[in-house]
């Protein structure tokens, strides 16, 4: 990557400190260097002008070479949000069925609209147009991070990765691999196991051409989920690991019908989760999207792998599949963050999906008789923020690059704005009426409640600038 | 009301034809007469053209009286959303709260967020500026009629009738009564059983006031719940609804602990809906909202007595109050509406309540074993929008006003326009880059999907033209 000019932000920045607790920076001053780096931070000034000549003093640089971005009072810089399966597992090819799923469940939506979609995607015209809508949505609201399911088709594939790369999302790329002739649709299916590897090695290489350090765009291996995959296949591509190091992204255990369908295919194993554990697939670097019939055998032995889950609340409601339980694999140490699993889920936010995550807690919540365990599964708004950001960072290896506000971690963050009104209940904008959404202040609100009022009813209009890696990827005016 | 210009509204139309079906008129034409009444509807015309000109040949009206609005290819009118407690129940004071519940149940969050905030409303200043922009709010999100609690203060009550008045949106308010000592703070509680009746008198002479024939906004009669009001101060408005005939508005059943202190507080009684029975308050002009926790015996006390209910599903889930069962009081013969219940719901939205009402049935269906009855307690797209419109006009009795598109009905309608994206996956408007919202049409789909796109990402960017009783109340450029 060429550097870039550096970048002093001033004002009010968020994020998440711990799992239960968001810092909140005001008077601040980010300083961040021609490699998109966080090079200072400055906190607690007299006032933001104070913020940023102590920066540029503390490094020694110039202010004409700097690009100089103020939030104004009531803005505030928060980090960009990571879906692991940070739209780890927004299913690309399908955003254009967002809101399209009827009654069905998980197998019949596969059938009825997943794999047709999918198919059609090998007609390079149609790919562009549906990849790159669904990056500029994404970017669009505050996702800097997402990783991908594409298709089965390599160039398709190939398209996304440069799309991602050129509009300047930080992205993990899945070419789908799905060889079982039993289980796939002949018209959309992988010629054999050896055919997966050996089309997700294309990707890789494509990959590898446009971005060799995998800095912004990477490869991530993408077995479908069992019931699409042979053993075969799967063992191929945790071989694939081995010799990589390359993150790895699947499903596991959303609804009933799946699971008793892994168990017919595969007899010789103890769960869902022993089908990956025996094929090699659970790792460090592993994401598994959904979670939510896991047994506690199979929790433990995803903790104890150090393999990751991707919490898709709104999926797993549309689609009727039931309630992950994100405080207890907590409890189990299990790494979560979230995922849209569009189109399964209907929206490409992020911030929509934390909403969600809240919303099923309570839902997880009313089952539990005991008032204590009742009151621990509710998901806080900080809470929910964190799976947003640092959980999902933590999910896709990249704790140290992005999800929060510290010395050394990329800059990957977005400027969020909401509304002031008047005394006669009125918004104004320099543009038009409601250019900044519906999330209204009337001046008595803590910072706490305006974060969880942007949290309960912002969208993409909250979000003013997106950054990643300090390059400027998204500006709504 | 002083007679307005006619109107002619030309393209495709959507509403509820029955509970489970959508109507879906192409090629077609509403004429809306000078009182705001739908004068005459032409559907399947060659072109939307030859829909008009056989409308005014038929009617006999002049183009040149008359006022045209055509829907672009794409768009469609849509009727306005009637929250019974269509907002029947957004407690316009607590508008400024949207989002801010933390980890509350109901008890805990009525003292610490509402009581404080709603009492801070007799400064009509204040009220003014929070009323004005709720109603703004909830009109530029579709609602079209809106059931109101406002607080004990009829100075701020008489002020919410005026605004919603003069800024059109058809509305039922309530002036909140509550005069237990022992459940109320002593800084916020009608002084007597009295009071709360005779203070509620002066609220709906200051409507009959400005708005004689109840034509826009009517008093409603509004108990806040049981825990809050004396059996006398319950029994009072009862009378004056036998007096009136005015409608009715309360809480029921919403979570445990309250029910609970409802046996506590009328130990004569055998369920909450009973104290309702036993005061006189249940009757066909009556709403009540949550309904989460009713008993078989309940569910059939409220459908003999025809009273209806408030799906309330937002707050419902936000306060870990329950899940309501929407299809086992339709199968009881319940009239159910929706309601945003802002602030224990966190949206002003009533397709967003619609959204959640289907999410939460996928919440019901989970917990129900067998597969049949799991499957029907699942709310489609087309229900949710019945709920949405014409199950709420049934719940505030105005089911022969609005809700759906006959002659003879009044024109409160929205037109809903999605995005079109282009071959490069870009959306484009002459204004500015997302000014239509995030719904993102490819061509393929068919009206019930655009529909169902609509009503699982649509937000108040897709709702273009309000009006209400033929007069335009809301306008996005």
């Amino acid at each position: 990557m060429s550097p870039q000019r550096k970048l002093l932000l001033l004002g009010t920045f968020v994020h998440s400190k711990t799992q239960q607790d968001l810092d909140f920076l005001h008077k601040a001053a980010i300083a961040v260097d021609a490699h998109g780096k966080i090079a200072a931070i400055e906190r607690d000034a007299h006032d933001s002008s104070e913020a940023k000549a102590r920066l540029l003093a503390k490094l020694g640089w110039d202010e004409a070479a700097v690009d100089v971005t103020e939030a104004a009072e009531g803005q505030f810089f928060f980090p960009g949000f990571v879906g692991i399966t940070t739209d780890t597992h927004i299913h690309a090819s399908q955003y254009a069925n967002a809101g399209v799923f009827g009654k069905s469940s998980l197998l019949e939506w596969l059938e009825t609209y997943t794999f047709p979609l999918e198919a059609s995607l090998k007609d390079l015209a149609k790919a562009r147009r549906v990849y790159a809508r669904c990056i500029r949505r994404t970017l669009s609201h505050g996702t800097t991070t997402a990783a991908y399911f594409a298709t089965i088709d390599v160039a398709a594939t190939n398209l996304l990765a440069d799309l991602c790369l050129s509009m300047g999302q930080r992205a993990f790329v899945g070419r789908v691999c799905m060889d079982s002739p039993d289980m796939n649709p002949a018209y959309y299916r992988d010629a054999s196991a050896g055919d997966s590897v050996e089309k997700t090695q294309q990707v890789i290489d494509h990959i590898r051409r446009i971005d060799p350090g995998f800095h912004v765009v990477s490869p991530i291996l993408t077995p479908r989920f069992a019931p699409s995959c042979s053993a075969e296949a799967m063992s191929g591509l945790a071989e694939l690991h081995r010799q990589t190091g390359l993150p790895i992204q699947t499903h596991v255990s959303e609804n009933p019908g799946e699971i008793q369908l892994v168990a017919q295919l595969f007899p010789e194993t103890t769960s869902y989760t022993d089908v990956y554990d025996k094929c090699g697939l659970l790792t460090p670097r592993t994401v598994l999207a959904h979670a939510v019939h896991i047994s506690e055998e199979e929790a433990d032995l995803i903790a104890h792998s150090k393999t990751k889950v991707s919490h898709c609340p709104c999926s797993n409601t549309c689609l009727t599949s039931g309630q992950a339980r994100v405080r207890w694999m907590w409890d189990k140490g299990i790494d979560v963050g979230l995922g849209t699993d569009v189109s399964g889920g209907y929206s490409p936010s992020i911030l929509e999906a934390a909403r969600q995550a809240a919303m099923v807690s309570r839902h997880v919540a009313m089952a539990i008789e005991e008032e204590k365990e009742k009151e621990r599964a509710k998901l806080t708004v900080e809470e929910v923020l964190y799976l947003a950001t640092r959980g999902g960072a933590r999910c896709v290896g990249l704790q140290d690059k992005v999800g929060g506000f510290e010395v050394g971690m990329e800059w990957d963050a977005q400027l969020v704005t909401l509304n002031e009104v008047d005394d006669d209940g009125e918004v104004h904008h320099e543009d038009e009426d409601d250019g900044h959404g519906f999330v209204d202040m009337f001046g008595w609100e803590t910072w706490g409640d305006r974060v969880a009022k942007w949290l309960y009813n912002g969208d993409d209009r909250n979000t003013k600038r997106v950054w990643v890696k300090g390059r400027l990827v998204h500006r709504r005016t």
